[in-house]
């Protein structure tokens, strides 16, 4: 993060409610208060991100990833703002265990396509970011090409207390990207929690990074990532790994034509590619093009996108009911005993429930 | 259903509050009352249940589906005490397409299981019944011999308005049916919505009955059941359909191969059968001992069923909060509204959940 995504916490900033020491001339307080650069207000950050103004998009991130309430009604009215901008773009969710390459995958691919004349953003999903204070895609020098590309525009993870949370805040930076014309957004996740299912449902494609392996393919790839792929894309796919990885894309078609027909009238890829050689490169995204033009001419493309603005608006409130509910000191003190004794078996699990539900 | 399991809708029956009519002699009157069978305590209900009354057992199983409020508390009570003595049983899940054999394969499956000594109960959920007015293991004439077996039980689908109810109902006349005694409960499920996740959630093994077909073995089949699977058996291998069988048993087990180890421990396996010619039915049951053997000496088969019981805990409170949220007057009015305008990108899904949430 630079220096200019922080506004709050230059040491030059003021704090509300802290008066300026007596000793101070008033004219010279004066002096420094004009000269000092106020915080943009709602209509210049959206004039900023519209016009495509970078440290303007940064600094509306900031805000809709901020913790600080104050900052809530000023995100909201920014995406506000911003939503009859947004939505024209092409959402790529990429996938794939620590060590397969993801970032090397990205830095290529997302220079391919700047190149052509695309304008990408790359965001993440890492809800364990909050807990090791690290992030994927933190280390902004592995895509030492793209972070220097003026064409795009690279955004760690947010953290967050739930993975609902960062979910969230990464929706809505998706929403400034697009606005600030970004037309390829690139989501990456590792495989931590259900932040895979989490990637999928705000993605118009997705993408399963994989390296090609002594027969344990699927190793550490956790049920149902399969099944959510648009693609699978088997890197490393050069010099003495070429034979294997050609063997694996064999086991791949075979494993995905297994499963039933997708509702997006998709029929899942496997590609073979060398990230760090920048081949097959291309083809990845010619395969995406298919998938366009072919959810564009039987409207899913616009039907799950549909979908999952419901999916988001549910969820939301859903989880919200939850974490109401279990928060809440009474049942705090009754759920595990409850939970021994359906373990112990003096009690059903819908005789618990009902008990509890009585006590909120 | 036969009529021992309707005991309240007897014509004999006296509603409460209706007064005998005044010419009828109060002394014939006493003597009608002494010899109608009066309506079995919970105390009768159970010492029936636990000594394998089937009539009782399957009064106590009315009185769990019933939908009569003023039931409800004496189903508890009988469920409550008849805890103890459950849980001492396998639990088999089936399912399978239409056509696959489902009954015909239980027939088979269960005559086995009484001929080596068994206790069988089949029981069944289909959320579609409520709809179709029908139910699957309604036509119990498809289990001929079963039907008329003593150590067989079997029990439609319960109906319901709702997946969360009819799975309710089931689980708990699991209980019922193992304290009266039943070793080895199957469940049968069709591809109904969300129905197999149901079932998988309240059983030990987890049973796909598959047919071969030409190249086109997982179609009709929703994806993620293939994952949940801990066997698939292929049912018709017999005559002209054997070759193809055996090659339908190659390409399941590359594509179980594929997939990750399971939290059990155990290696879904591949089995071929024809129901209609009882082959292949002792293999399936000697499979099922084998991952009882696995699951018990690793722990899995206990850590599971508490799983399964923290899961029905949690599933019912959190059906319930969003039942009564969505119910309330209040959100029924504005929820299409604000789905309306987050798809006209007027705002977005959070600024949505969050104005709802506002209202309840």
């Amino acid at each position: 993060m630079t220096k200019k995504d922080q506004p709050y916490k230059s040491a030059l900033h003021e704090q509300d409610g802290v008066e300026p020491p007596k000793t101070l001339s008033s004219n010279s307080a004066k002096s420094i208060q004009t000269k000092r650069k106020k915080q943009p207000s709602v209509e210049e950050l959206v004039n900023g991100i519209i016009s495509g103004n970078i440290t303007d998009l940064s600094r509306a991130i900031t805000l809709v990833e901020s913790t600080n309430t104050k900052h809530a009604n000023k995100s909201h009215d920014i995406i506000t703002a911003c939503l009859p901008r947004a939505n024209k773009s092409i959402r790529i969710g990429i996938t794939g265990v620590p060590g397969v390459g993801k970032s090397t995958f990205i830095e290529a691919f997302g220079s391919y396509l700047t190149n052509i004349g695309k304008k990408v953003a790359v965001l993440a999903v890492d809800p364990s970011s909050t807990l090791s204070k690290g992030s994927i895609l933190g280390d902004k020098t592995r895509m030492e090409d793209l972070v220097k590309d003026k064409n795009a525009f690279i955004r760690p993870s947010p953290s967050g207390d739930s993975l609902g949370g960062v979910a969230r805040k990464t929706r809505e930076t998706i929403i400034l990207c697009e606005a600030a014309g970004f037309d390829t957004i690139i989501i990456e996740t590792v495989g931590v929690g259900q932040s895979e299912t989490a990637v999928h449902s705000m993605v118009d494609f997705f993408l399963l990074l994989k390296l090609a392996g002594a027969g344990d393919e699927l190793q550490g790839i956790k049920r149902g990532i399969i099944e959510m792929a648009d693609a699978i894309v088997i890197n490393k796919a050069d010099g003495d790994n070429l034979k294997a990885a050609k063997t694996a894309k064999v086991e791949f078609n075979r494993a995905l034509h297994l499963y039933p027909e997708k509702e997006s009238g998709w029929s899942p890829k496997v590609s073979l590619c060398s990230a760090l050689k920048k081949e097959g490169i291309s083809d990845v995204w010619e395969l995406i093009q298919d998938y366009i033009t072919t959810t564009s001419s039987n409207d899913y493309f616009e039907h799950n996108r549909n979908n999952q603005n419901k999916f988001w608006l549910l969820q939301t409130i859903e989880e919200r009911l939850k974490s109401n509910f279990y928060k809440s000191p009474k049942i705090k003190a009754e759920l595990d005993a409850q939970i021994q004794l359906v373990e112990a078996g003096k009690t059903t699990p819908f005789a618990a429930a009902e008990y509890l539900l009585s006590l909120s």
